[in-house]
Protein backbone atom coordinates (compact mmCIF):
# COMPACT_ATOMS: atom_id res chain seq x y z
CA UNK A 1 0.00 0.00 0.00
CA UNK A 2 0.88 3.40 -0.29
CA UNK A 3 2.57 4.79 2.75
CA UNK A 4 0.80 8.00 2.32
CA UNK A 5 -2.30 6.34 2.68
CA UNK A 6 -1.12 3.90 5.71
CA UNK A 7 0.81 6.61 7.47
CA UNK A 8 -1.86 9.36 7.32
CA UNK A 9 -2.76 10.31 10.87
CA UNK A 10 -5.17 13.07 12.57
CA UNK A 11 -2.70 14.94 14.44
CA UNK A 12 -3.70 17.54 17.59
CA UNK A 13 0.04 18.94 17.87
CA UNK A 14 1.42 21.28 15.96
CA UNK A 15 4.77 22.67 15.96
CA UNK A 16 4.43 26.69 15.47
CA UNK A 17 6.76 26.87 12.15
CA UNK A 18 4.48 28.08 9.66
CA UNK A 19 3.67 25.68 6.12
CA UNK A 20 5.39 27.49 3.38
CA UNK A 21 3.30 28.49 0.57
CA UNK A 22 4.37 26.06 -2.07
CA UNK A 23 3.28 23.47 0.39
CA UNK A 24 -0.27 24.65 0.59
CA UNK A 25 -0.05 25.17 -2.93
CA UNK A 26 0.84 21.25 -3.29
CA UNK A 27 -2.01 20.54 -1.11
CA UNK A 28 -4.45 22.51 -3.24
CA UNK A 29 -3.19 20.95 -6.30
CA UNK A 30 -3.64 17.51 -4.83
CA UNK A 31 -7.23 18.06 -3.91
CA UNK A 32 -8.26 19.68 -7.19
CA UNK A 33 -6.63 16.55 -8.71
CA UNK A 34 -9.39 14.36 -6.95
CA UNK A 35 -12.56 13.46 -9.35
CA UNK A 36 -16.18 15.21 -9.27
CA UNK A 37 -19.42 14.24 -10.04
CA UNK A 38 -19.92 15.00 -13.74
CA UNK A 39 -16.68 16.72 -13.42
CA UNK A 40 -18.42 20.23 -12.16
CA UNK A 41 -15.10 20.36 -9.62
CA UNK A 42 -17.14 21.81 -7.32
CA UNK A 43 -15.12 22.91 -4.60
CA UNK A 44 -13.75 26.30 -3.05
CA UNK A 45 -10.98 26.14 -1.00
CA UNK A 46 -10.55 29.64 1.29
CA UNK A 47 -6.85 29.09 3.23
CA UNK A 48 -6.66 30.52 6.94
CA UNK A 49 -3.66 31.25 8.23
CA UNK A 50 -4.46 34.45 10.79
CA UNK A 51 -3.66 33.05 13.84
CA UNK A 52 -6.84 34.88 15.60
CA UNK A 53 -9.54 32.94 13.54
CA UNK A 54 -7.56 29.38 14.49
CA UNK A 55 -7.55 30.16 17.71
CA UNK A 56 -11.15 30.98 17.87
CA UNK A 57 -12.11 28.35 15.37
CA UNK A 58 -13.20 26.23 18.58
CA UNK A 59 -16.24 28.91 18.66
CA UNK A 60 -17.82 27.29 15.28
CA UNK A 61 -16.91 23.49 15.91
CA UNK A 62 -16.02 22.58 18.73
CA UNK A 63 -13.30 19.81 18.28
CA UNK A 64 -11.40 21.92 16.44
CA UNK A 65 -9.14 22.23 19.69
CA UNK A 66 -6.02 21.65 17.82
CA UNK A 67 -6.26 24.66 15.52
CA UNK A 68 -4.62 26.33 18.62
CA UNK A 69 -2.05 25.15 17.48
CA UNK A 70 -1.50 24.48 13.78
CA UNK A 71 -0.15 27.23 11.92
CA UNK A 72 -2.78 26.89 8.99
CA UNK A 73 -6.39 25.81 7.64
CA UNK A 74 -8.11 24.54 4.76
CA UNK A 75 -11.69 24.94 4.90
CA UNK A 76 -13.27 23.13 2.20
CA UNK A 77 -16.29 24.08 0.72
CA UNK A 78 -18.61 22.81 -2.12
CA UNK A 79 -20.83 25.21 -4.64
CA UNK A 80 -24.41 24.71 -4.56
CA UNK A 81 -24.46 26.95 -7.96
CA UNK A 82 -21.72 24.61 -9.39
CA UNK A 83 -23.79 21.33 -9.34
CA UNK A 84 -26.86 20.10 -10.28
CA UNK A 85 -27.37 18.20 -7.06
CA UNK A 86 -26.53 19.53 -3.55
CA UNK A 87 -25.73 15.43 -2.97
CA UNK A 88 -22.79 16.03 -4.63
CA UNK A 89 -21.14 18.63 -3.15
CA UNK A 90 -20.47 16.44 0.01
CA UNK A 91 -18.62 13.69 -2.05
CA UNK A 92 -16.85 16.11 -4.16
CA UNK A 93 -15.28 17.50 -1.17
CA UNK A 94 -15.07 14.92 1.27
CA UNK A 95 -12.31 12.93 -2.31
CA UNK A 96 -10.65 16.37 -2.24
CA UNK A 97 -10.10 16.29 1.58
CA UNK A 98 -8.49 12.93 1.40
CA UNK A 99 -6.23 14.10 -1.50
CA UNK A 100 -5.18 16.78 1.09
CA UNK A 101 -4.84 14.51 3.55
CA UNK A 102 -2.93 12.17 1.70
CA UNK A 103 -0.32 14.64 0.11
CA UNK A 104 -0.09 16.42 3.21
CA UNK A 105 1.87 12.91 4.48
CA UNK A 106 3.79 12.96 0.88
CA UNK A 107 5.13 16.59 1.75
CA UNK A 108 5.87 15.87 5.58
CA UNK A 109 2.81 17.77 7.34
CA UNK A 110 0.20 16.61 9.39
CA UNK A 111 -3.04 16.65 9.13
CA UNK A 112 -6.56 16.54 11.01
CA UNK A 113 -9.95 16.96 9.41
CA UNK A 114 -12.91 18.18 11.06
CA UNK A 115 -16.45 18.06 10.12
CA UNK A 116 -18.40 21.08 9.67
CA UNK A 117 -21.15 19.70 7.18
CA UNK A 118 -23.92 17.87 8.21
CA UNK A 119 -23.96 19.71 11.23
CA UNK A 120 -26.65 22.93 10.10
CA UNK A 121 -24.88 25.02 13.39
CA UNK A 122 -21.65 24.57 12.18
CA UNK A 123 -22.37 25.29 8.49
CA UNK A 124 -24.04 28.70 9.02
CA UNK A 125 -20.81 29.83 11.71
CA UNK A 126 -18.39 29.56 9.11
CA UNK A 127 -20.48 31.01 6.73
CA UNK A 128 -20.88 34.08 8.83
CA UNK A 129 -17.89 34.09 10.17
CA UNK A 130 -16.01 34.39 7.20
CA UNK A 131 -18.46 35.64 5.10
CA UNK A 132 -19.08 33.03 2.58
CA UNK A 133 -21.53 34.00 -0.26
CA UNK A 134 -24.26 31.75 0.36
CA UNK A 135 -24.10 28.98 -2.08
CA UNK A 136 -20.73 28.17 -0.82
CA UNK A 137 -21.52 25.33 1.58
CA UNK A 138 -18.73 24.81 4.53
CA UNK A 139 -18.26 20.81 4.44
CA UNK A 140 -15.10 20.05 6.67
CA UNK A 141 -11.87 22.36 7.41
CA UNK A 142 -8.50 20.49 7.81
CA UNK A 143 -5.75 21.45 10.07
CA UNK A 144 -2.36 21.72 8.91
CA UNK A 145 0.80 21.70 10.30
CA UNK A 146 4.20 20.02 11.25
CA UNK A 147 3.11 17.24 13.62
CA UNK A 148 4.08 18.05 17.05
CA UNK A 149 3.71 14.51 18.85
CA UNK A 150 4.23 11.00 17.33
CA UNK A 151 1.59 8.25 17.07
CA UNK A 152 1.18 4.41 16.55
CA UNK A 153 -0.46 3.60 13.60
CA UNK A 154 -3.58 2.30 13.40
CA UNK A 155 -4.38 -0.40 10.72
CA UNK A 156 -8.13 -0.55 10.45
CA UNK A 157 -8.29 -3.64 8.13
CA UNK A 158 -11.17 -5.45 8.91
CA UNK A 159 -12.47 -8.61 6.65
CA UNK A 160 -15.74 -8.62 8.18
CA UNK A 161 -16.79 -5.74 6.08
CA UNK A 162 -16.28 -7.23 2.74
CA UNK A 163 -18.37 -9.44 0.95
CA UNK A 164 -18.11 -11.21 -2.32
CA UNK A 165 -20.96 -11.48 -5.67
CA UNK A 166 -18.33 -14.25 -7.94
CA UNK B 1 2.89 15.79 -6.07
CA UNK B 2 2.52 12.27 -5.67
CA UNK B 3 2.07 10.67 -8.85
CA UNK B 4 -0.72 8.58 -7.73
CA UNK B 5 -2.73 11.47 -6.77
CA UNK B 6 -2.17 13.35 -10.29
CA UNK B 7 -2.15 10.21 -12.35
CA UNK B 8 -5.92 8.85 -11.31
CA UNK B 9 -7.68 8.97 -14.18
CA UNK B 10 -11.44 7.77 -15.51
CA UNK B 11 -10.72 4.59 -16.94
CA UNK B 12 -14.15 3.50 -19.27
CA UNK B 13 -12.32 0.64 -20.91
CA UNK B 14 -10.43 -2.52 -19.58
CA UNK B 15 -8.46 -5.19 -20.40
CA UNK B 16 -9.91 -9.26 -19.68
CA UNK B 17 -7.20 -9.94 -17.46
CA UNK B 18 -8.68 -10.38 -14.09
CA UNK B 19 -7.98 -8.38 -10.97
CA UNK B 20 -5.48 -10.79 -8.72
CA UNK B 21 -7.00 -11.14 -5.44
CA UNK B 22 -3.87 -9.73 -3.18
CA UNK B 23 -4.27 -6.44 -5.24
CA UNK B 24 -7.92 -6.33 -4.75
CA UNK B 25 -7.36 -6.20 -0.82
CA UNK B 26 -4.44 -3.70 -1.14
CA UNK B 27 -7.28 -1.58 -2.17
CA UNK B 28 -9.72 -2.45 0.36
CA UNK B 29 -7.08 -1.89 2.96
CA UNK B 30 -6.37 1.47 1.67
CA UNK B 31 -9.61 2.25 1.59
CA UNK B 32 -10.17 1.34 5.47
CA UNK B 33 -6.87 3.65 5.73
CA UNK B 34 -9.11 6.16 5.10
CA UNK B 35 -10.32 8.44 7.99
CA UNK B 36 -14.09 8.24 9.32
CA UNK B 37 -16.50 10.83 11.51
CA UNK B 38 -15.89 10.03 15.06
CA UNK B 39 -13.83 7.31 14.08
CA UNK B 40 -16.48 4.89 13.61
CA UNK B 41 -15.79 3.27 10.30
CA UNK B 42 -18.97 2.78 8.84
CA UNK B 43 -17.90 1.74 5.41
CA UNK B 44 -18.93 -1.88 4.55
CA UNK B 45 -17.50 -3.36 0.45
CA UNK B 46 -19.16 -5.74 -2.00
CA UNK B 47 -16.21 -7.14 -4.35
CA UNK B 48 -18.18 -8.10 -7.33
CA UNK B 49 -16.65 -10.21 -10.40
CA UNK B 50 -19.41 -12.12 -11.24
CA UNK B 51 -20.03 -11.22 -15.21
CA UNK B 52 -23.30 -11.12 -15.33
CA UNK B 53 -23.93 -8.70 -12.68
CA UNK B 54 -21.02 -6.68 -14.19
CA UNK B 55 -22.88 -6.59 -17.71
CA UNK B 56 -26.42 -5.66 -15.75
CA UNK B 57 -25.18 -2.57 -13.94
CA UNK B 58 -26.56 0.05 -16.29
CA UNK B 59 -29.70 -0.78 -15.27
CA UNK B 60 -29.05 -0.20 -11.85
CA UNK B 61 -27.17 3.31 -12.80
CA UNK B 62 -27.01 4.17 -16.67
CA UNK B 63 -23.84 5.79 -16.26
CA UNK B 64 -21.92 2.32 -15.37
CA UNK B 65 -21.18 1.19 -19.33
CA UNK B 66 -17.57 0.79 -18.48
CA UNK B 67 -18.38 -2.38 -16.21
CA UNK B 68 -19.38 -4.44 -19.45
CA UNK B 69 -15.34 -4.70 -19.85
CA UNK B 70 -14.22 -4.49 -16.08
CA UNK B 71 -13.57 -7.49 -14.47
CA UNK B 72 -14.20 -6.03 -11.02
CA UNK B 73 -16.37 -3.45 -9.19
CA UNK B 74 -16.40 -2.58 -5.98
CA UNK B 75 -19.75 -1.42 -4.11
CA UNK B 76 -19.11 0.92 -1.21
CA UNK B 77 -21.64 1.25 1.11
CA UNK B 78 -22.23 2.87 4.54
CA UNK B 79 -24.01 1.05 7.55
CA UNK B 80 -26.62 3.88 8.65
CA UNK B 81 -26.61 1.27 12.33
CA UNK B 82 -22.92 2.57 12.59
CA UNK B 83 -23.21 6.67 12.72
CA UNK B 84 -25.11 8.75 14.61
CA UNK B 85 -25.69 11.21 11.17
CA UNK B 86 -26.43 9.42 7.83
CA UNK B 87 -24.61 12.43 6.48
CA UNK B 88 -21.29 10.89 7.99
CA UNK B 89 -21.31 7.62 5.94
CA UNK B 90 -21.48 9.99 2.57
CA UNK B 91 -18.11 11.37 3.61
CA UNK B 92 -16.73 8.45 4.84
CA UNK B 93 -17.73 6.67 1.88
CA UNK B 94 -16.15 9.46 -0.46
CA UNK B 95 -12.78 9.43 1.58
CA UNK B 96 -12.32 5.71 1.12
CA UNK B 97 -13.29 5.42 -2.34
CA UNK B 98 -10.64 8.44 -3.14
CA UNK B 99 -8.02 5.77 -1.16
CA UNK B 100 -9.29 3.03 -3.47
CA UNK B 101 -8.57 5.36 -6.63
CA UNK B 102 -4.98 6.36 -5.17
CA UNK B 103 -4.11 2.92 -4.26
CA UNK B 104 -5.51 1.41 -7.70
CA UNK B 105 -2.74 3.46 -9.86
CA UNK B 106 -0.26 2.73 -7.54
CA UNK B 107 -1.40 -0.97 -8.13
CA UNK B 108 -0.83 -0.29 -12.21
CA UNK B 109 -4.80 -0.53 -12.06
CA UNK B 110 -7.28 1.86 -13.48
CA UNK B 111 -10.54 2.73 -12.30
CA UNK B 112 -14.02 4.80 -12.27
CA UNK B 113 -15.62 5.93 -9.71
CA UNK B 114 -19.53 5.66 -10.96
CA UNK B 115 -22.58 7.67 -8.62
CA UNK B 116 -25.35 5.69 -6.57
CA UNK B 117 -26.07 8.14 -3.81
CA UNK B 118 -27.55 10.99 -3.99
CA UNK B 119 -30.06 9.50 -6.09
CA UNK B 120 -32.83 7.61 -4.63
CA UNK B 121 -33.68 4.74 -7.64
CA UNK B 122 -29.98 3.89 -8.19
CA UNK B 123 -29.80 3.51 -3.93
CA UNK B 124 -33.13 1.41 -3.96
CA UNK B 125 -31.85 -0.37 -7.42
CA UNK B 126 -28.67 -1.41 -5.70
CA UNK B 127 -30.60 -2.75 -2.50
CA UNK B 128 -32.71 -4.75 -4.05
CA UNK B 129 -30.39 -6.12 -6.67
CA UNK B 130 -27.63 -7.67 -4.64
CA UNK B 131 -30.37 -7.85 -1.70
CA UNK B 132 -28.27 -5.38 0.97
CA UNK B 133 -29.62 -5.22 4.62
CA UNK B 134 -31.47 -2.27 4.63
CA UNK B 135 -29.26 -0.34 7.02
CA UNK B 136 -26.53 -0.60 4.02
CA UNK B 137 -26.73 2.44 2.27
CA UNK B 138 -25.17 2.24 -1.63
CA UNK B 139 -22.68 5.37 -2.06
CA UNK B 140 -21.10 4.70 -4.76
CA UNK B 141 -19.53 1.60 -6.99
CA UNK B 142 -15.93 1.55 -8.55
CA UNK B 143 -15.31 -0.39 -11.59
CA UNK B 144 -11.52 -1.76 -11.45
CA UNK B 145 -9.47 -3.45 -14.12
CA UNK B 146 -6.56 -2.74 -16.26
CA UNK B 147 -6.26 -0.02 -18.36
CA UNK B 148 -7.29 -0.98 -21.90
CA UNK B 149 -7.17 2.99 -23.13
CA UNK B 150 -4.93 6.00 -22.89
CA UNK B 151 -5.91 9.31 -22.08
CA UNK B 152 -3.68 12.64 -21.94
CA UNK B 153 -3.74 13.17 -17.83
CA UNK B 154 -6.27 16.88 -16.88
CA UNK B 155 -4.44 19.34 -14.50
CA UNK B 156 -7.29 20.79 -12.63
CA UNK B 157 -5.70 23.20 -10.87
CA UNK B 158 -7.72 26.48 -10.60
CA UNK B 159 -6.21 29.32 -8.62
CA UNK B 160 -9.48 30.93 -8.67
CA UNK B 161 -11.29 28.49 -6.74
CA UNK B 162 -8.85 29.57 -3.50
CA UNK B 163 -8.93 32.68 -1.24
CA UNK B 164 -6.94 33.69 1.65
CA UNK B 165 -7.66 34.73 5.63
CA UNK B 166 -4.30 35.68 6.07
Amino acid sequence: MLKEIYQRQSIRKYKTKPVEQEKIEELLKAAMQAPTARNNQTWRFLVITNRRQLDEMTELQPYTGMMKTAPCAILVMGDKEASADEGYLYLDGAAAIENILIEAVHQGLGTCWCGIWPKTERVEGFQKKFSLPAEYIPIGVVAVGYADEEKPIQNRFDVTKIQYVK
